[in-house]
């Protein structure tokens, strides 16, 4: 059994989706691992992951619209304002998404539906320069 | 560390929850692991994973009521109508539940709580068959 | 490699966030990893998991309030209600947050981002005992 472990830094535009598959491959190619599992941690609170598909981009903006739509910045239910009117919600849409993934690794590929990309789900309105830890286990 | 890799293939039947626990069961007792972790990875992003309670029938009825009034089919804010009605819905139900698990093994066993059930989470309308790859690792 | 399994009780006092980052950082000490990763796994399906900002309470207080509002108790829409107004709420807020996580480990030390904590989300009304394993795996 074999461990490789290396941080990426993504850089966001904005709300939306950005995909890192490729990247993730490029770890898992490196690792040198023909069956195993890889893990990816998102190390933010106003930041997330999602696997999705790949294949027509208004997907991936037709999520961010309905995400926007549940968790409106600004709400007044929240106290936490403190950060701007997108802090909270950013928080919120986090914890409706995923912070940590786990994908088999089978003949030294993530074992991917044909459609699913991997994606960093930005929550906040400024860009941001974002890590997520890439763990890759296996013999 | 053993690592022992299998592909379920799960029949559904329009949108709700289909237990797979025991086929789950039965790849951790094929594994042979006494202590370790099962990995479930669903291979698709118009149908996703639960760990839910498995005693009445109704909560899983309930469950499929609320992400359908949460997420409506053909919602006129989604741009990704192209492949039907209930195809964004179900992307977006995908991305508020889980693709990936992880259940620990202790004494040969899955560490579920008493009332805790594996799912499948369907969320378009035709009969679809879908792949689940289960990961066991432990030793 | 190695793996260490130890199961956590923690207690709750009615709906909302208990953080229990400590109780994982002392799990993985005693597990003597350098590198690997952490797996957290929630036993019970009406109380669920998340990693959260730690820094200003009220984003605590704001993700319970916001789970409350889209969740209500008693909703009409429930079939199950044998068990209170809030049971298939908490089964629902379950679903749409996480019952497993995994955190990687680097220097023996878990790489959880500046502001990140690991939380119980417990959605019950009444106070509970909730079963928490972790799991440590690593050389």
């Amino acid at each position: 059994m074999r461990q490789h472990q290396e941080t990426l830094e993504i850089k966001t535009n904005g709300p939306g989706l950005v995909e890192f598959t490729e990247a993730v491959v490029r770890v898992v190619e490196e690792a040198g691992v023909l069956t195993g599992l890889v893990h990816v941690f998102c190390r933010h609170t106003s930041a997330s992951l999602l696997i999705q598909e790949n294949a027509d981009p208004d997907v991936q903006l037709d999520l961010a619209a309905f995400f926007r739509r549940l968790v409106p910045d600004g709400d007044p239910l929240f106290l936490h304002q403190s950060e701007g009117p997108d802090d909270m919600a950013a928080h919120v849409k986090s914890a409706l998404t995923q912070t940590t993934l786990a994908i088999p690794v089978a003949d030294g590929r993530m074992a991917l539906g044909t459609w699913q990309g991997i994606y960093l789900f930005e929550h906040r309105r400024r860009p941001h320069t974002r890590q997520v830890v890439i763990h890759v286990l296996g013999a």
